[in-house]
């Protein structure tokens, strides 16, 4: 067991919900997308988004056009689904709580005794 | 890809966090853990945190000693190691930054359009 394991199972579940989350307020293209999570200190490589907006849009919650863009090559623009609303709030719902449930066990580990 | 699965995979990594900061403020059974994690709503089952305690055990960051109780059977009690301690706190601070970083992007989530 590593320690840098037990921190990325922390962090891939959220990931998702991030991801998500951001595109749930307007529709994003990957590199705004990879800004985004690397100014939230969520730094997330190429490799790794994609596949994540690959399955996130297979599972039906993100949809996406191509589309020109005044600098450069053409990009994929994605947006999220009326199902894909519903997961985002369904996981935001489920961090808050997670949040909570942390900060009582660490603030009181004794509690019970 | 279902929400139970992300919501699981959320929780996975942060109940190790938790069982490791329980033990580390002082020894603890399995039944003591199981009650903690339930006030502070991470549910677990037994068949949960048995295999857990093992692993981490195996990993050196936590040992055991059978000890009698006065109501019942012996325990088996469980206390932090030397190596659990620096771990604990490795994690400890990998969450912290980990729900800033959450935070900063559900609330900033075109600050970078």
């Amino acid at each position: 067991m590593k320690t840098d394991n037990t921190k990325a199972q922390m962090r891939k579940g959220v990931l998702e919900m991030c991801v998500l989350s951001l595109i749930s307020t307007g529709e994003k293209y990957p590199s705004e997308l990879l800004d985004q999570l690397k100014t939230a200190d969520l730094l997330v490589v190429e490799g790794t988004l994609y596949p994540l907006l690959n399955r996130l849009k297979d599972a039906g919650y993100l949809e996406y056009e191509w589309r020109e863009s005044n600098a450069g090559p053409p990009r994929k623009y994605y947006r999220i689904t009326p199902e894909g609303e519903t997961i985002t709030a369904t996981l935001q719902q489920a961090w808050s709580e997670l949040v909570q449930s942390v900060q009582l066990t660490l603030e009181n580990p004794t509690s019970n005794e």
